[in-house]
Protein backbone atom coordinates (compact mmCIF):
# COMPACT_ATOMS: atom_id res chain seq x y z
CA UNK A 1 0.00 0.00 0.00
CA UNK A 2 1.50 3.52 -1.10
CA UNK A 3 0.10 6.71 0.26
CA UNK A 4 -0.25 9.28 -2.02
CA UNK A 5 -0.85 13.60 -1.56
CA UNK A 6 -2.71 14.77 -4.08
CA UNK A 7 -2.63 19.10 -5.08
CA UNK A 8 -5.74 19.75 -6.84
CA UNK A 9 -6.97 22.52 -8.70
CA UNK A 10 -10.70 22.83 -9.59
CA UNK A 11 -13.68 25.04 -11.04
CA UNK A 12 -16.25 24.70 -7.92
CA UNK A 13 -19.15 25.82 -10.32
CA UNK A 14 -20.47 22.93 -11.24
CA UNK A 15 -19.97 20.79 -7.72
CA UNK A 16 -22.36 20.38 -4.90
CA UNK A 17 -19.09 20.64 -3.11
CA UNK A 18 -15.62 19.22 -1.83
CA UNK A 19 -17.85 16.24 -0.05
CA UNK A 20 -19.76 13.41 -1.59
CA UNK A 21 -23.58 14.12 -1.20
CA UNK A 22 -26.65 12.42 -2.20
CA UNK A 23 -27.81 15.57 -3.91
CA UNK A 24 -25.21 16.03 -6.32
CA UNK A 25 -22.00 15.87 -8.28
CA UNK A 26 -19.01 16.28 -5.76
CA UNK A 27 -15.14 17.02 -6.53
CA UNK A 28 -14.67 14.08 -3.86
CA UNK A 29 -17.02 11.77 -6.28
CA UNK A 30 -15.45 12.53 -9.51
CA UNK A 31 -11.64 12.15 -7.66
CA UNK A 32 -12.27 8.65 -6.41
CA UNK A 33 -14.69 7.53 -9.60
CA UNK A 34 -11.26 8.30 -11.41
CA UNK A 35 -9.27 6.77 -9.08
CA UNK A 36 -11.71 3.62 -9.71
CA UNK A 37 -11.06 3.54 -13.52
CA UNK A 38 -7.73 3.94 -13.06
CA UNK A 39 -7.08 0.78 -11.17
CA UNK A 40 -10.19 -0.37 -9.85
CA UNK A 41 -9.83 0.37 -6.14
CA UNK A 42 -12.18 2.04 -4.33
CA UNK A 43 -11.08 4.49 -2.12
CA UNK A 44 -11.50 7.11 0.17
CA UNK A 45 -10.17 10.20 -0.43
CA UNK A 46 -9.51 12.56 2.52
CA UNK A 47 -9.02 16.91 2.07
CA UNK A 48 -8.04 19.19 3.68
CA UNK A 49 -10.49 21.57 3.13
CA UNK A 50 -14.28 21.13 2.67
CA UNK A 51 -15.43 23.80 0.03
CA UNK A 52 -19.03 24.24 -0.46
CA UNK A 53 -21.07 24.17 -3.66
CA UNK A 54 -19.14 26.85 -6.09
CA UNK A 55 -16.27 27.49 -4.24
CA UNK A 56 -13.02 26.96 -5.92
CA UNK A 57 -9.58 25.54 -5.44
CA UNK A 58 -6.17 26.37 -7.11
CA UNK A 59 -4.66 24.00 -4.39
CA UNK A 60 -6.57 22.04 -2.45
CA UNK A 61 -4.98 18.89 -1.16
CA UNK A 62 -6.01 15.10 -0.42
CA UNK A 63 -4.43 12.03 0.20
CA UNK A 64 -5.51 8.18 -0.26
CA UNK A 65 -4.01 4.65 -0.20
CA UNK A 66 -3.26 2.73 -2.96
CA UNK A 67 -2.91 -0.63 -3.26
CA UNK A 68 -1.78 -0.99 -7.39
CA UNK A 69 1.81 -0.82 -7.73
CA UNK A 70 2.83 2.93 -9.43
CA UNK A 71 4.60 5.92 -9.35
CA UNK A 72 3.84 9.90 -9.13
CA UNK A 73 3.67 10.76 -12.60
CA UNK A 74 1.08 7.51 -13.74
CA UNK A 75 -1.00 8.30 -10.89
CA UNK A 76 -1.35 12.28 -11.97
CA UNK A 77 -1.96 11.81 -15.80
CA UNK A 78 -4.11 9.01 -15.40
CA UNK A 79 -6.32 10.44 -12.76
CA UNK A 80 -6.28 13.80 -15.27
CA UNK A 81 -6.96 11.44 -18.07
CA UNK A 82 -10.46 9.51 -16.23
CA UNK A 83 -11.15 13.36 -14.53
CA UNK A 84 -12.47 14.63 -18.04
CA UNK A 85 -14.43 16.78 -19.15
CA UNK A 86 -14.93 17.36 -15.53
CA UNK A 87 -12.99 20.79 -14.84
CA UNK A 88 -11.01 19.07 -11.88
CA UNK A 89 -6.83 18.79 -12.48
CA UNK A 90 -4.53 16.37 -10.41
CA UNK A 91 -1.98 19.30 -9.60
CA UNK A 92 1.13 16.80 -8.47
CA UNK A 93 0.74 13.63 -7.19
CA UNK A 94 3.29 12.61 -4.33
CA UNK A 95 3.87 9.47 -2.02
CA UNK A 96 4.25 10.38 1.36
CA UNK A 97 4.60 8.49 4.87
CA UNK A 98 1.76 6.28 5.55
CA UNK A 99 0.58 8.54 8.22
CA UNK A 100 0.56 11.72 6.53
CA UNK A 101 -2.99 13.11 6.85
CA UNK A 102 -3.93 16.06 4.43
CA UNK A 103 -6.96 17.12 7.03
CA UNK A 104 -5.05 16.91 10.04
CA UNK A 105 -1.97 17.71 9.01
CA UNK A 106 -2.41 20.73 7.58
CA UNK A 107 -0.88 23.46 9.91
CA UNK A 108 -1.75 26.39 7.49
CA UNK A 109 -4.82 26.90 4.75
CA UNK A 110 -4.80 30.00 2.63
CA UNK A 111 -7.65 31.22 0.94
CA UNK A 112 -8.28 34.39 -1.57
CA UNK A 113 -11.46 35.88 -2.02
CA UNK A 114 -11.57 38.00 -5.56
CA UNK A 115 -14.21 41.05 -5.93
CA UNK A 116 -14.73 42.92 -8.77
CA UNK A 117 -16.05 46.39 -7.74
CA UNK A 118 -17.62 48.14 -10.96
CA UNK A 119 -21.01 48.82 -12.96
CA UNK A 120 -21.03 46.93 -15.97
CA UNK A 121 -21.74 42.80 -15.66
CA UNK A 122 -18.93 40.26 -15.93
CA UNK A 123 -18.27 37.97 -18.86
CA UNK A 124 -14.78 36.39 -18.21
CA UNK A 125 -14.88 36.44 -14.41
CA UNK A 126 -18.72 35.20 -14.07
CA UNK A 127 -18.77 32.83 -11.37
CA UNK A 128 -14.94 33.41 -10.30
CA UNK A 129 -15.19 36.43 -8.35
CA UNK A 130 -17.69 38.51 -6.68
CA UNK A 131 -19.58 41.36 -8.56
CA UNK A 132 -20.10 44.74 -6.11
CA UNK A 133 -21.41 47.40 -7.71
CA UNK A 134 -20.95 50.64 -5.33
CA UNK A 135 -17.55 51.56 -4.84
CA UNK A 136 -15.84 49.88 -2.19
CA UNK A 137 -13.04 51.78 0.05
CA UNK A 138 -10.49 48.68 0.47
CA UNK A 139 -7.87 50.47 2.52
CA UNK A 140 -11.21 51.17 4.80
CA UNK A 141 -11.76 47.24 4.39
CA UNK A 142 -7.87 46.31 5.40
CA UNK A 143 -8.31 48.32 7.64
CA UNK A 144 -11.35 46.49 9.32
CA UNK A 145 -10.02 43.30 8.93
CA UNK A 146 -7.31 44.10 10.94
CA UNK A 147 -8.86 43.43 14.00
CA UNK A 148 -10.10 40.06 13.45
CA UNK A 149 -6.05 38.63 13.64
CA UNK A 150 -5.28 36.49 16.23
CA UNK A 151 -6.99 34.41 18.74
CA UNK A 152 -10.80 34.75 18.72
CA UNK A 153 -13.96 33.46 19.56
CA UNK A 154 -15.14 33.64 15.78
CA UNK A 155 -18.97 32.81 16.45
CA UNK A 156 -20.37 35.92 14.43
CA UNK A 157 -18.69 34.72 11.52
CA UNK A 158 -19.72 30.72 11.83
CA UNK A 159 -22.22 28.91 9.75
CA UNK A 160 -24.81 27.53 12.34
CA UNK A 161 -24.41 24.13 10.68
CA UNK A 162 -20.38 24.52 11.27
CA UNK A 163 -19.20 21.42 12.98
CA UNK A 164 -16.39 22.22 14.77
CA UNK A 165 -16.07 21.33 18.11
CA UNK A 166 -15.08 24.80 19.21
CA UNK A 167 -15.33 28.50 17.80
CA UNK A 168 -12.20 29.43 19.05
CA UNK A 169 -9.97 30.01 15.90
CA UNK A 170 -6.29 31.39 15.72
CA UNK A 171 -6.38 33.86 12.48
CA UNK A 172 -2.64 34.57 11.08
CA UNK A 173 -2.98 36.97 8.78
CA UNK A 174 -5.82 38.86 6.64
CA UNK A 175 -5.17 41.68 3.96
CA UNK A 176 -7.06 43.46 1.56
CA UNK A 177 -5.51 45.30 -1.58
CA UNK A 178 -7.04 47.35 -4.73
CA UNK A 179 -5.81 46.31 -8.24
CA UNK A 180 -7.86 48.80 -10.68
CA UNK A 181 -11.59 46.97 -10.49
CA UNK A 182 -10.06 44.13 -8.76
CA UNK A 183 -9.95 43.62 -4.90
CA UNK A 184 -8.19 40.38 -3.44
CA UNK A 185 -8.87 39.48 -0.05
CA UNK A 186 -6.37 37.14 1.60
CA UNK A 187 -6.59 35.12 4.82
CA UNK A 188 -4.46 32.45 6.41
CA UNK A 189 -5.04 30.16 9.31
CA UNK A 190 -4.34 26.77 10.74
CA UNK A 191 -8.16 25.87 10.46
CA UNK A 192 -11.16 27.98 9.33
CA UNK A 193 -14.77 27.14 10.50
CA UNK A 194 -17.52 26.78 8.36
CA UNK A 195 -18.60 29.96 6.42
CA UNK A 196 -15.87 32.03 8.11
CA UNK A 197 -13.85 33.42 4.89
CA UNK A 198 -17.33 34.46 3.52
CA UNK A 199 -18.73 35.55 6.66
CA UNK A 200 -15.88 38.05 7.06
CA UNK A 201 -16.12 39.28 3.13
CA UNK A 202 -19.73 39.82 3.83
CA UNK A 203 -18.75 42.02 6.50
CA UNK A 204 -15.86 43.78 5.14
CA UNK A 205 -17.98 44.65 2.09
CA UNK A 206 -20.09 46.39 4.40
CA UNK A 207 -17.38 48.45 5.57
CA UNK A 208 -16.24 48.94 1.83
CA UNK A 209 -19.69 50.51 0.67
CA UNK A 210 -19.53 53.16 4.11
CA UNK A 211 -22.20 51.38 5.96
CA UNK A 212 -20.10 50.17 8.99
CA UNK A 213 -16.85 52.03 10.06
CA UNK A 214 -13.65 49.93 10.10
CA UNK A 215 -13.89 49.87 14.21
CA UNK A 216 -17.62 48.16 13.70
CA UNK A 217 -15.52 44.87 12.87
CA UNK A 218 -14.20 44.59 16.10
CA UNK A 219 -17.33 45.28 17.76
CA UNK A 220 -19.15 42.10 15.63
CA UNK A 221 -16.39 40.15 16.28
CA UNK A 222 -16.79 40.81 20.17
CA UNK A 223 -20.49 40.48 20.33
CA UNK A 224 -19.90 36.29 19.73
CA UNK A 225 -23.26 36.82 17.57
CA UNK A 226 -24.03 35.23 14.23
CA UNK A 227 -26.66 38.16 13.87
CA UNK A 228 -23.64 40.73 14.02
CA UNK A 229 -22.45 39.53 10.98
CA UNK A 230 -22.85 40.62 7.68
CA UNK A 231 -24.80 39.54 4.55
CA UNK A 232 -22.44 36.15 3.71
CA UNK A 233 -20.59 37.23 0.53
CA UNK A 234 -21.00 34.41 -2.05
CA UNK A 235 -19.56 31.45 -2.70
CA UNK A 236 -17.91 31.66 -6.35
CA UNK A 237 -15.63 34.57 -5.26
CA UNK A 238 -13.68 32.47 -3.05
CA UNK A 239 -10.59 29.94 -3.76
CA UNK A 240 -8.72 27.75 -1.97
CA UNK A 241 -5.46 28.55 -3.09
CA UNK A 242 -2.99 26.87 -0.83
CA UNK A 243 -2.58 24.48 2.07
CA UNK A 244 0.53 23.98 4.10
CA UNK A 245 2.28 21.02 6.01
CA UNK A 246 5.13 20.70 8.30
CA UNK A 247 8.26 18.91 6.80
CA UNK A 248 7.31 15.67 8.95
CA UNK A 249 4.00 15.02 6.34
CA UNK A 250 5.88 16.49 3.55
CA UNK A 251 7.10 13.70 0.77
CA UNK A 252 9.65 11.54 1.88
CA UNK B 1 -28.57 61.91 -33.90
CA UNK B 2 -25.46 61.62 -31.45
CA UNK B 3 -22.36 59.29 -31.55
CA UNK B 4 -21.37 56.92 -28.69
CA UNK B 5 -18.02 55.07 -28.59
CA UNK B 6 -18.82 51.82 -26.50
CA UNK B 7 -15.70 49.87 -24.82
CA UNK B 8 -16.57 46.50 -24.42
CA UNK B 9 -15.43 42.84 -22.68
CA UNK B 10 -16.29 39.95 -23.70
CA UNK B 11 -15.84 36.13 -23.56
CA UNK B 12 -15.16 34.98 -26.60
CA UNK B 13 -16.32 31.44 -26.70
CA UNK B 14 -19.74 31.01 -27.64
CA UNK B 15 -19.64 33.23 -30.55
CA UNK B 16 -18.18 33.03 -33.95
CA UNK B 17 -16.24 36.27 -34.14
CA UNK B 18 -16.92 40.22 -33.07
CA UNK B 19 -18.37 40.16 -37.31
CA UNK B 20 -22.31 39.35 -37.79
CA UNK B 21 -22.03 36.36 -39.83
CA UNK B 22 -24.95 33.64 -40.98
CA UNK B 23 -23.64 30.68 -39.55
CA UNK B 24 -23.93 31.80 -35.58
CA UNK B 25 -24.07 34.69 -33.02
CA UNK B 26 -21.25 36.86 -33.59
CA UNK B 27 -20.55 39.77 -30.78
CA UNK B 28 -21.84 42.28 -33.43
CA UNK B 29 -24.83 41.14 -33.73
CA UNK B 30 -25.56 40.30 -29.81
CA UNK B 31 -25.01 43.96 -29.11
CA UNK B 32 -27.15 45.80 -32.17
CA UNK B 33 -29.70 43.11 -31.08
CA UNK B 34 -29.37 44.69 -27.21
CA UNK B 35 -29.48 48.63 -29.18
CA UNK B 36 -32.62 47.26 -31.06
CA UNK B 37 -34.53 46.09 -27.71
CA UNK B 38 -33.25 49.36 -25.35
CA UNK B 39 -34.35 52.47 -28.48
CA UNK B 40 -36.06 50.50 -31.54
CA UNK B 41 -33.22 51.90 -33.60
CA UNK B 42 -31.63 49.62 -35.96
CA UNK B 43 -28.24 50.27 -36.24
CA UNK B 44 -24.64 49.60 -37.67
CA UNK B 45 -22.08 48.92 -35.16
CA UNK B 46 -18.60 49.27 -36.12
CA UNK B 47 -15.79 47.73 -34.04
CA UNK B 48 -12.15 48.57 -34.13
CA UNK B 49 -11.24 44.65 -34.49
CA UNK B 50 -13.13 42.31 -36.03
CA UNK B 51 -11.88 39.30 -33.34
CA UNK B 52 -11.97 35.77 -34.36
CA UNK B 53 -14.37 32.67 -33.15
CA UNK B 54 -13.40 32.48 -29.45
CA UNK B 55 -10.93 35.38 -28.92
CA UNK B 56 -11.70 37.53 -25.92
CA UNK B 57 -12.11 41.34 -25.44
CA UNK B 58 -10.87 43.26 -22.23
CA UNK B 59 -11.22 46.39 -23.85
CA UNK B 60 -12.66 46.36 -27.13
CA UNK B 61 -14.10 49.34 -29.01
CA UNK B 62 -16.76 50.32 -31.29
CA UNK B 63 -19.53 53.10 -32.12
CA UNK B 64 -22.75 53.62 -33.48
CA UNK B 65 -25.25 56.71 -33.76
CA UNK B 66 -28.65 56.98 -31.97
CA UNK B 67 -31.62 59.00 -32.67
CA UNK B 68 -33.00 58.81 -29.27
CA UNK B 69 -32.16 61.26 -26.84
CA UNK B 70 -30.11 59.76 -23.85
CA UNK B 71 -27.24 60.16 -22.24
CA UNK B 72 -23.69 57.31 -21.50
CA UNK B 73 -24.63 55.74 -18.52
CA UNK B 74 -28.40 55.09 -19.56
CA UNK B 75 -27.01 53.91 -22.83
CA UNK B 76 -24.07 51.46 -20.72
CA UNK B 77 -26.74 50.44 -18.17
CA UNK B 78 -29.75 49.38 -21.01
CA UNK B 79 -27.25 47.55 -22.65
CA UNK B 80 -25.93 45.37 -20.54
CA UNK B 81 -29.49 44.84 -18.87
CA UNK B 82 -30.56 43.49 -22.78
CA UNK B 83 -27.17 41.60 -23.64
CA UNK B 84 -28.04 39.25 -20.61
CA UNK B 85 -27.24 36.38 -20.03
CA UNK B 86 -24.63 36.80 -23.09
CA UNK B 87 -20.99 37.26 -21.46
CA UNK B 88 -20.71 40.70 -23.22
CA UNK B 89 -20.45 44.06 -21.37
CA UNK B 90 -20.25 47.66 -22.66
CA UNK B 91 -17.85 48.66 -19.62
CA UNK B 92 -18.50 52.55 -20.91
CA UNK B 93 -20.47 54.04 -23.51
CA UNK B 94 -19.08 57.79 -24.17
CA UNK B 95 -20.33 60.56 -26.48
CA UNK B 96 -18.49 60.81 -29.05
CA UNK B 97 -18.04 63.57 -32.34
CA UNK B 98 -20.20 62.75 -35.49
CA UNK B 99 -17.08 61.81 -37.02
CA UNK B 100 -15.22 59.72 -34.50
CA UNK B 101 -14.58 56.03 -36.14
CA UNK B 102 -14.00 52.72 -34.21
CA UNK B 103 -11.57 51.51 -36.85
CA UNK B 104 -10.12 53.95 -38.86
CA UNK B 105 -9.30 56.60 -36.18
CA UNK B 106 -7.34 53.80 -33.86
CA UNK B 107 -4.04 54.79 -33.33
CA UNK B 108 -2.72 51.71 -31.83
CA UNK B 109 -4.37 47.71 -30.74
CA UNK B 110 -2.93 45.84 -27.96
CA UNK B 111 -3.20 42.04 -27.73
CA UNK B 112 -2.75 39.95 -24.57
CA UNK B 113 -1.78 36.13 -25.57
CA UNK B 114 -2.27 34.26 -22.69
CA UNK B 115 -0.19 30.54 -22.15
CA UNK B 116 -0.41 28.54 -19.54
CA UNK B 117 2.63 25.96 -19.65
CA UNK B 118 1.92 22.78 -17.51
CA UNK B 119 1.02 19.23 -17.82
CA UNK B 120 -2.12 18.66 -15.88
CA UNK B 121 -5.22 20.20 -17.68
CA UNK B 122 -6.78 23.27 -17.15
CA UNK B 123 -10.00 23.81 -14.89
CA UNK B 124 -10.64 27.73 -14.22
CA UNK B 125 -8.68 28.82 -17.43
CA UNK B 126 -10.17 26.27 -19.84
CA UNK B 127 -10.97 28.30 -23.41
CA UNK B 128 -9.11 31.28 -21.86
CA UNK B 129 -5.62 30.43 -22.48
CA UNK B 130 -3.70 27.61 -24.43
CA UNK B 131 -2.08 24.87 -22.71
CA UNK B 132 1.09 23.80 -23.25
CA UNK B 133 2.55 20.60 -22.22
CA UNK B 134 6.19 21.18 -22.83
CA UNK B 135 8.79 23.87 -20.99
CA UNK B 136 8.71 26.87 -22.61
CA UNK B 137 11.65 28.91 -22.39
CA UNK B 138 10.27 32.50 -21.99
CA UNK B 139 13.15 34.17 -22.07
CA UNK B 140 13.99 32.70 -26.08
CA UNK B 141 10.71 33.52 -27.01
CA UNK B 142 10.95 37.03 -25.87
CA UNK B 143 14.11 37.42 -27.68
CA UNK B 144 12.98 35.49 -30.75
CA UNK B 145 10.32 38.17 -30.73
CA UNK B 146 12.39 41.48 -30.52
CA UNK B 147 13.08 40.41 -34.56
CA UNK B 148 9.82 41.42 -35.33
CA UNK B 149 9.71 44.97 -34.05
CA UNK B 150 9.85 47.81 -36.80
CA UNK B 151 8.09 47.85 -40.20
CA UNK B 152 8.29 44.58 -42.11
CA UNK B 153 6.50 42.74 -44.92
CA UNK B 154 4.71 40.20 -42.26
CA UNK B 155 3.40 37.65 -44.82
CA UNK B 156 5.26 34.76 -43.30
CA UNK B 157 2.29 35.84 -40.15
CA UNK B 158 -0.83 36.16 -42.60
CA UNK B 159 -3.93 34.13 -42.85
CA UNK B 160 -4.27 33.83 -46.52
CA UNK B 161 -7.74 35.16 -46.14
CA UNK B 162 -6.41 38.47 -44.93
CA UNK B 163 -8.10 41.16 -46.41
CA UNK B 164 -5.45 44.05 -46.01
CA UNK B 165 -4.61 45.62 -49.01
CA UNK B 166 -0.29 45.65 -47.54
CA UNK B 167 1.26 43.06 -45.88
CA UNK B 168 3.34 45.74 -44.31
CA UNK B 169 3.05 46.81 -40.89
CA UNK B 170 4.53 48.30 -37.90
CA UNK B 171 4.89 46.03 -34.76
CA UNK B 172 5.68 49.00 -31.84
CA UNK B 173 6.43 46.27 -29.35
CA UNK B 174 6.35 43.11 -27.97
CA UNK B 175 7.33 41.25 -25.38
CA UNK B 176 7.12 37.52 -23.50
CA UNK B 177 7.23 37.54 -19.96
CA UNK B 178 6.69 34.03 -17.98
CA UNK B 179 4.93 33.94 -14.15
CA UNK B 180 4.96 30.72 -12.38
CA UNK B 181 3.28 28.32 -15.51
CA UNK B 182 1.72 31.42 -17.11
CA UNK B 183 3.20 33.00 -19.85
CA UNK B 184 1.56 36.27 -21.53
CA UNK B 185 2.77 37.28 -24.73
CA UNK B 186 2.09 41.29 -25.76
CA UNK B 187 1.92 42.76 -29.08
CA UNK B 188 1.27 46.64 -29.93
CA UNK B 189 0.60 48.23 -33.22
CA UNK B 190 -1.57 50.72 -35.20
CA UNK B 191 -3.05 47.63 -36.97
CA UNK B 192 -2.47 43.71 -37.44
CA UNK B 193 -3.36 41.51 -40.46
CA UNK B 194 -5.73 38.64 -40.12
CA UNK B 195 -4.03 35.99 -37.57
CA UNK B 196 -0.69 37.99 -37.25
CA UNK B 197 -1.10 37.74 -33.46
CA UNK B 198 -1.67 33.99 -33.57
CA UNK B 199 0.82 32.91 -36.14
CA UNK B 200 3.62 34.91 -33.94
CA UNK B 201 2.90 33.33 -31.22
CA UNK B 202 2.65 29.80 -32.36
CA UNK B 203 6.09 30.53 -34.00
CA UNK B 204 7.36 32.00 -30.70
CA UNK B 205 5.83 28.37 -28.97
CA UNK B 206 8.44 26.34 -31.20
CA UNK B 207 11.47 28.86 -30.16
CA UNK B 208 10.42 27.79 -26.18
CA UNK B 209 10.18 24.10 -26.55
CA UNK B 210 13.69 24.70 -28.33
CA UNK B 211 12.57 22.90 -32.10
CA UNK B 212 13.70 26.82 -33.43
CA UNK B 213 16.46 29.35 -32.61
CA UNK B 214 15.59 32.74 -31.42
CA UNK B 215 16.94 33.79 -34.95
CA UNK B 216 14.86 31.40 -36.82
CA UNK B 217 12.13 33.97 -35.74
CA UNK B 218 14.01 36.62 -38.62
CA UNK B 219 14.24 34.16 -41.36
CA UNK B 220 10.84 33.27 -41.56
CA UNK B 221 10.04 36.59 -41.09
CA UNK B 222 12.26 37.60 -43.96
CA UNK B 223 11.24 34.67 -46.36
CA UNK B 224 7.85 36.31 -46.53
CA UNK B 225 6.35 32.78 -47.01
CA UNK B 226 3.21 31.99 -45.22
CA UNK B 227 5.00 27.83 -45.08
CA UNK B 228 7.61 29.36 -43.33
CA UNK B 229 5.46 30.36 -40.09
CA UNK B 230 4.94 27.70 -37.02
CA UNK B 231 1.73 26.05 -36.72
CA UNK B 232 -0.92 28.65 -35.63
CA UNK B 233 -1.76 29.59 -31.82
CA UNK B 234 -5.29 28.61 -30.93
CA UNK B 235 -8.25 31.32 -30.70
CA UNK B 236 -8.82 31.23 -27.22
CA UNK B 237 -5.59 32.40 -25.32
CA UNK B 238 -5.88 35.49 -27.71
CA UNK B 239 -7.49 39.13 -26.25
CA UNK B 240 -7.83 42.51 -27.60
CA UNK B 241 -6.82 44.28 -24.41
CA UNK B 242 -6.92 48.12 -25.34
CA UNK B 243 -7.35 50.60 -28.35
CA UNK B 244 -5.54 53.87 -28.43
CA UNK B 245 -7.24 57.14 -29.92
CA UNK B 246 -5.93 60.10 -30.64
CA UNK B 247 -7.23 63.57 -28.63
CA UNK B 248 -9.19 64.07 -31.48
CA UNK B 249 -10.71 61.30 -31.66
CA UNK B 250 -11.49 61.21 -27.80
CA UNK B 251 -14.55 62.51 -26.16
CA UNK B 252 -15.86 65.99 -26.61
Amino acid sequence: MTRFKLTLEYDGTPFVGWQRQANGPSVQAAVETAIERFCGETVNLFGAGRTDAGVHALGQVAHMDLEKETDEETVRDALNYHLKPDPVAILTAEQVADDFHARFDATRRHYIYRLKNRRPPLTLDAFRAWLVHPSLDADAMHEGAQYLIGKHDFSTFRSSQCQSKSPVKTLDAITVRRAGDDIEVTARARSFLHHQVRSIVGTLERVGVGKWRPQDVKRALESCDRAACGPMAPAHGLYLYKVDYDAKAAPE
